[in-house]
């Protein structure tokens, strides 16, 4: 078995060999420039992981690694445009550096080629990858609709339908990430299923607790102003939390001053701050992060791998955590 | 064995029962415009065809024909989006109807569904389905990126490229629907491998068939205008036989004319006409047609089947074909 940093090494090396500098040069070099982009690699990394904790190698389900990592990509890549987004890690985003066009053929080359890595040395498996990426492919969809669906100020979305986008959104993938890591060293359907969950779960948990940083976070110590949820009108699990248990009139107050386009951004954030603290926002959310990251612990726990062989991935996952906010 | 007429009956109705009202809607509905544009469905159409030749049932072969049809008309959805086209068949346009990100999700989607029903009743099959359909696949769109390239009136491009991107833009699309229906009915690699040559040259000959009909086809006939390429200053097979052919300086004219803004449309056509008659476009347009329509019906003559069996296909191609131009 590996630590992370080696399977990340190991990532980063199949990575930087796949030749994707074919013709024509117009195509493939943005499909180059969106997958260099670096980043923690976690997807193929838990993949990986995921592998060897069935007793699997590594080596044998790095193509299915890259395959998700293409996916994750092309995602990134499209849902650029859609938010007109300039930047990503700090470079220019795709259709900023070529354009739209551009962007939107090498996403779905991107996709393509994402299907061609996840068959690679898995004959015998293809029906079976294909059937579970599928199926979580179309949920990242339509996780990016309901997304888009929820900017709409007046849209009126509920915490479970809130949940329901953040698990689509980016939690199935991280799910299917490990199963199929699991897949490839054949591991038992509840097993599979079960590492699906402790990544589903724990996909959801982070995404609550980016939340709560956004608002919470030592800006120190995580490099970003507090607030920008707020300043973004975004209906994070914090601003529908606080609809769900606010009365009628604090309710009100608050959807006002969420959308009030004329006051000072420091005072916009200290008022919804303050009006989030009467309510217990912070507590709230932190019981239902804890609550999914329960969840995915005790999913991992269930898997019949002996305790050593989940070591890596336990690890990994407290070291994603943070725990006092 | 079924008619034309009988299997695109029976494809329009497996694709009208095909359930893609789901939620979000705002995901599902612009996908189910998409696929209600109608048209002749040739590609699903073929690959029903290609099943029965080989002895299949086209029931058998119905996913497959759907997801050949899906993947198509997700391509027809983002290339109208690169290309800003407002319609399509007398309709609006998806990303004119609702808006483009929606387009490129919906487009995204369409591509994940195609994989879905490429597999479906396959299960045995799916790896060899799966290999080919990606090859061509990425083939798509390395066209597309092709012909945006060759949009720039500065670049190059020589007679071998432009077959290799209409190649791959349209042709190679119905020679694996074919290649498809045949996989399902359990043709030889031989045959599989014979009416994709079949499907892809041909292809190769209606594109060809395309460029010589949208300047010498008789608009009474075929309802269009004739030289809508010219005025697009579109590098057709015609434009580019011309500058190969021409002696220096009437290929510089050529270029000269062919981008000319200032000129009449009705006049430019009739100069741009007159220059090819005089290097006999259309009889070496034509001649380069047929050698691909004989390529094309050589390789049906050499596929294993009775003559009797491919009498559905062979007709079907000879009424697509135009006799007289």
């Amino acid at each position: 078995m590996h630590t992370i940093e080696e399977l990340k090494s190991r990532f980063d090396a199949a990575l930087e060999l796949t030749e994707f500098r074919k013709k024509p040069g117009e195509l493939y070099e943005p499909i180059q420039y969106a997958l260099q982009g670096g980043g923690k690699r976690v997807r193929p990394v838990c993949l990986l992981a995921s592998c060897e904790m069935f007793g699997g190698q590594a080596f044998d389900a790095i193509n299915q690694a890259l395959a998700v990592e293409i996916f994750h990509n092309f995602t990134l890549l499209h849902d650029d445009i859609m938010d007109e987004a300039p930047l990503r890690r700090g470079r220019e985003t795709v259709h900023i550096k070529y354009n739209s066009s551009v962007g939107i053929l090498a996403g779905d080359a991107m996709m393509i080629l994402a299907y061609q890595y996840l068959k690679k040395n898995a004959e015998d498996k293809a029906f079976e990858l294909f059937s579970y990426f599928n199926k979580t492919a179309i949920e990242v969809c339509e996780g990016q609709q309901l997304d888009m669906n929820f900017e709409d100020p007046q849209s009126e979305v509920s915490l479970d339908q809130y949940l329901d986008m953040i698990a689509k959104k980016t939690a199935v993938l991280l799910g299917e990430a490990l199963r199929l890591g699991a897949m490839m060293a054949d591991a038992t359907d509840t097993d599979c299923q079960l590492v699906y969950e402790f990544g589903k779960n724990f996909g959801i948990a982070f995404q609550l607790q980016d939340d709560l940083l956004d608002l919470y976070g030592d800006p120190k110590k995580f490099g970003k102003q507090n607030g920008g949820d707020i300043l973004a009108g975004k209906k994070t699990f914090l601003y529908l939390k606080a609809l769900e248990v606010a009365q009628p009139t604090d309710a009100d107050k608050l959807k006002e001053l969420y959308y009030d386009q004329t006051l000072p951004a420091e005072e916009k954030i200290d008022r919804v701050r303050k009006l989030f603290d009467k309510l217990k926002i912070k507590d709230l959310t932190t019981a239902e992060m804890n609550r999914y990251y329960l969840k995915s612990g005790m999913a991992l726990h269930s898997i019949s791998a002996e305790d050593d062989r989940k070591k890596v991935l336990k690890e990994y996952a407290e070291s994603l955590m943070v725990r006092e906010i």
